[in-house]
C-alpha cells in the first residue's frame, strides 16, 4: 500500500499533492487520471481518492472517502531526546520511534551535549517517510531544537506523565523502571526526556524533578542514547498493546 | 568504561588479546605495562586485569579478579530474523537487539526472501562491538544462514517459548500479542521467528505451527522487518524488567 501526503486539502472534496509527492506519484509510480490513490493529511485522516490531474508538477485528486483516526494510537507521546554525536543514529531513532508511534520529537540540547546544533529539515522528511511506510495518518511534529532547561521550563505545568531517564543514581531518589511508571500512569499524554551521551547535568536533573519529572531507568542494559529513545517508544507502545 | 574481548584465556591467571583488540589496546588507547584493563571472554565473565605485555601484536595481561555472569540477563533469546533487502537495516537491528540482550541471531532465508545470501562476518563484528559498548560479558552467537524450514525443523523439539510473527491472519488461528504470549511463558528460553519483507509463505507458517510455534502479532503498527526484530528484543527485555 503506497501512501501520499498532502497539506492542501480542500474540505472533503479534493486535494493537491506538493511538488515531491506529485513527482513520486505521477512520474515514479505513473499514476494517471482515473487511478485510485490514498492520501494522508498528517492530522490523522486517510483519504481514498481518484486522480483528476496527473501532472508531475501538481497532482490533483477528488476525495471519495475519508477515514478519520486511521491507524491511530491511544496515547500522545513526546520524545525529547538529545541529539547524538552521529546524526545517523538520531535519524534511525526517529524512524523507529515513528513506526512504533510518536507524536512529537523535540531535539533538546543538554549542558553536556557535544552536538549543540541540529537541523530538523532532514528529520522531518524521515519522519514523514516512516509515517507513510508504517501506514499512519498522523504525522509527528518535529520541533526546532531548544535547551533541556527551556524544555523543562515549558513543560513544568504540562498535565502529563513526565519521565526523565538518566544514568546516575541520585542520592535519596531511587529510580523506578519506565515500565512501572507507565503502568501507574494518570494520563495518556506522556513525555520522556532522554539525555546526551554525557548524561544530563545534575542541575538539569534537579530542575526536571522540580518541574514534576519522575526519574526512571530503562533496565540494566547500558543503552546508547538512540536506543534509549527507541526503548522509550517501544515501552509505551507495549504498555498499550 | 572500555572493554576488551579475548578468546585466549588461560585458566583464571592470564590472557592474551587477539590482533585487533591488541592494536586497539596498545596503539589507540596506549595501554602500557602495569595499566589496568577489563576483558570479557564472551561467555559471561569479566576479568579485571593488569597489562604485562603491551605489544600491539599481542597484548598479554594477568587476571586479578573474575566477575562471573557480569550484566547477564535472566532469559535466553534467539532471534531468527530474515535478512532485510538493505543490509544496513539488519546490522542496526542486530546492534540494538544486542544492547537489549540477545543470545543468538539466526539469519533465516524465507521462500519470499529477496536476499538469499547473507554474510555473517560483518554482523559478528557489530555484535561484538555492541556487546562491549553495552557492557555485557556474553557474546551472542551469530549463526550461518539457513532456510526458514530448516530452522523450524531444527527447533521442532526445542523446549522453548516459540513465537512466529507474521502479517496475514490465518483463518481460524487468531493471533495474540507477543506481550500476552510472553506473559504466560513456560520457559525462559525464547525463540522469535520474523519473516522477510514479503512475509512467510503459507507453507512456512503452517510448518511452524506444526512445530509448536505460536503465531503472534507485534501490535497495530506496520513495522519494518528490522523494527519487528527490535520490537521482539525489547518486548522480551521489558517483560523481564
Amino acid at each position: 500500500m503506497e501512501i501520499f501526503y498532502s497539506a492542501d486539502i480542500y474540505g472533503n472534496s479534493s486535494l493537491r499533492l506538493g511538488p515531491e509527492e506529485s513527482q513520486h506519484c505521477a512520474k515514479v509510480l505513473r499514476k494517471r487520471v482515473g487511478d485510485a490513490i490514498d492520501v494522508i493529511d498528517g492530522e490523522g485522516a486517510l483519504y481514498h481518492c481518484t486522480v483528476v490531474n496527473d501532472s508531475p508538477k501538481g497532482v490533483e485528486a477528488n476525495i471519495n472517502e475519508v477515514v478519520n483516526n486511521w491507524h491511530s494510537h491511544p496515547y500522545n507521546l513526546t520524545l525529547a531526546v538529545c541529539p547524538t554525536k552521529n546524526n545517523d543514529r538520531y535519524e534511525w531513532f526517529a524512524e523507529k520511534a515513528t513506526e512504533f508511534g510518536t507524536d512529537c520529537f523535540v531535539p533538546v540540547i543538554g549542558e553536556h551535549s557535544e552536538r549543540k546544533v541540529f537541523k530538523t529539515e532532514r528529520l522531518r522528511k524521515i519522519v514523514l517517510s516512516a509515517t507513510k511506510q508504517s501506514l499512519k495518518a498522523r504525522l509527528a511534529e518535529v520541533r526546532e531544537p531548544l535547551s533541556v532547561k527551556e524544555f523543562i521550563r515549558e513543560t513544568a505545568v504540562a498535565d502529563a506523565v513526565k519521565l526523565i531517564a538518566y544514568c546516575f543514581e541520585e542520592e535519596g531518589a531511587p529510580r523506578r523502571s519506565i515500565k512501572a511508571e507507565l503502568a501507574k500512569r494518570a494520563s495518556d499524554k506522556i513525555i520522556v526526556l532522554i539525555g546526551p551521551e554525557g548524561d544530563f547535568s545534575r542541575e538539569e536533573a534537579a530542575m526536571a524533578m522540580e518541574a514534576g519529572y519522575v526519574p526512571v531507568h530503562i533496565g540494566d542494559s547500558r543503552l546508547r542514547t538512540e536506543t534509549a529513545g527507541i526503548a522509550a517508544a517501544s515501552a509505551v507502545y507495549f504498555e498499550y498493546l
